[in-house]
């Protein structure tokens, strides 16, 4: 039935709240099952379906955003988008995923709208858009940026603080007496940003006690994958003075580090302590269980969708805020003092 | 300017084709990047926006499909999910993902084409929608779904032989020898296909080998997580007969079930071996490193995809199909048959 609104729904159902169809509509859980049912059943009888494209025109807001991430399968990326859909939820806002490829004119078309013209506003987390280019486009909707970025950029900004974070793990490292620390994660590319941050924590640290910055314990990689992790570990268990410890920019880095330890017929930590970066989930049940930076990334897309939901309500021209979430350091079994660990070979 | 279009874009550009205006508005990243920036560019002074709206009621198509998954917090579905949007470029068409939370409200409503208008077409993942439901609803946009289903369904169907790939996992396991063997992913809602037809499988091949089926090597778990993995474990090794190996209905399963051997002070492959299902990827580079099953998700996801681009462009009225992908079973550390792995403490 043309024409037919959300009060028509309410009533074929037997009088419910215009709130409960909205509800049924959204799938929302929180509707009892018989109420969800006679209400499925009005939509069916009149044929209702909810017009995002009207509700555009007569809100100006469809509640829907956008998240684009570098690559869902990243479990990082992944345990994110759930955080954010979470955090959207209790907004009644529907989030819509989008995966770059970490390619920059994909980030570059999802920054400016272009992808879907329905949305009221865009969370993206960038891997290689340049301050330049965004700079430069217009955008057509609000934009907030979540994870570090180097440079001033025209948007609202929520993050962790990179640079210290990684310096704690290094520093966490060289407390359990460890003194030859690699780092696997330094990148050549100058938009690396998250690269370059943690690069710059961990070299604060070697600082601070007194150590020199040796370029062999820290290879080069292409990206921050598990197979590109086992590799560099190879390289550098293979030097004539392998290192005892090894912070790891992500924890799919130190997964394959990890892995590339046992290989070599070592151990972790008794060979090698091992620190990665993220918390992911799969890294709490590893053997050994792995050490990390843990972002707080429940507060991360809390912080992350009100600011766009703000600017979204807001004034478009207010002036942009960055915002930090916590995060923790987390010791477990790879980086444990006692090197006598239950996964050891001896 | 009102009206622009990709040909008028094109002509700014200095004459480039429209598809490859097409191409750089998609984020496609087969444009070199200067025509890729003349074409920005052109679209900037044009402030040409892709109208989808436009596209749509020209075409009578989005270009855009939906995805809907239980979890993208499940390695096996952000692996499936990536897959898909890799499979959809082929043919140009843009993914957008939901994730339902395995809530039957949130799955019928995707199921329906309720959650965006301008969608073409949905793939769903459902976890517990049933028969009943889905039999009973009208649905707006072609519908695919994507994964094991016990009951008939009016829909297109994607999925690999789930009886045929959980006997032959079991039988991996009797064949090294293991003769207690346990089986960790039983569900008790009906609803739960995925668990119904594994635990057939396993039960076919306890049966096949001469095997009582011993309930108490099956513990009923309330969803595939690690934790649950690894709780369902703990149970099974407190038992005056612990089992000598294990196969775990997904790989999450598996992974909490190796750190619950290993909390035992106990190892794997040498006290029990574990075999898992969906070859995600950390149980690749994982102490041990795992054996399981391998669905192939990316035939898996082009299957589903040109089904349902089949059905979008063809009659929706043509009779519905079930299409089987290929899986294999890998055997890894996790099922070796030389008990003196290097992982174990011994």
């Amino acid at each position: 039935m043309a024409g037919t609104r959300l009060k028509d729904v309410a009533e074929r159902a037997g009088g419910v709240s215009i709130k409960t169809v909205s509800n049924v509509v959204r799938g929302n859980v929180r509707v009892a099952e018989p109420t969800r049912r006679r209400v499925l059943d009005a939509i069916d009888e009149l044929d209702y379906r909810p017009n995002a494209s009207a509700r555009h025109l007569r809100t100006g807001r469809s509640g829907v955003i956008a998240l684009a991430v570098p690559e869902l399968v990243a479990p990082y990326f992944a345990e994110l988008a759930t955080a954010v859909i979470e955090a959207a939820r209790e907004h009644d806002v529907s989030v819509l995923i989008e995966d770059t490829g970490g390619d920059p004119a994909a980030e570059l078309r999802v920054a400016c709208g272009l992808s879907d013209p329905l949305i009221d506003g865009v969370l993206l987390s960038p891997i290689r858009l340049d301050q330049a280019t965004l700079a430069h486009r217009e955008r057509r909707v609000p934009l907030v940026l979540l994870g570090e970025r180097d440079f001033e950029v025209p948007a609202d900004h929520v993050l962790i603080d990179n640079v210290l974070a990684a310096e704690e793990a290094t520093a966490h490292l060289l407390a359990s007496g460890r003194r030859r620390v690699a780092a696997i994660g330094f990148q050549s590319d100058p938009l690396f940003t998250t690269s370059h941050q943690r690069a710059r924590g961990y070299l604060r640290a070697l600082e601070a006690a007194g150590l020199p910055h040796v370029p062999e314990l820290t290879p080069l990689v292409p990206a921050f994958t598990r197979t590109h992790g086992m590799h560099a570990m190879r390289e550098l268990l293979a030097l004539p003075e392998p290192p005892d410890a090894v912070f790891c920019f992500s924890d799919l880095l130190a997964s394959g580090a990890v892995r590339g330890v046992y290989d070599a017929g070592r151990t972790v930590p008794g060979d090698v302590a091992v620190i990665g970066f993220d918390d992911i989930e799969d890294t709490r049940f590893a053997v050994p269980s792995l050490s990390t930076i843990a972002p707080d990334k429940r507060q991360l897309a809390k912080l992350a969708v009100d600011s766009l939901l703000t600017r979204i309500a807001g004034d478009p021209e207010a002036p942009h805020t960055t915002l930090y979430a916590p995060y923790r350091l987390v010791a477990r079994e790879s980086t444990a003092r006692d090197a006598g660990n239950r996964t050891g070979g001896t």
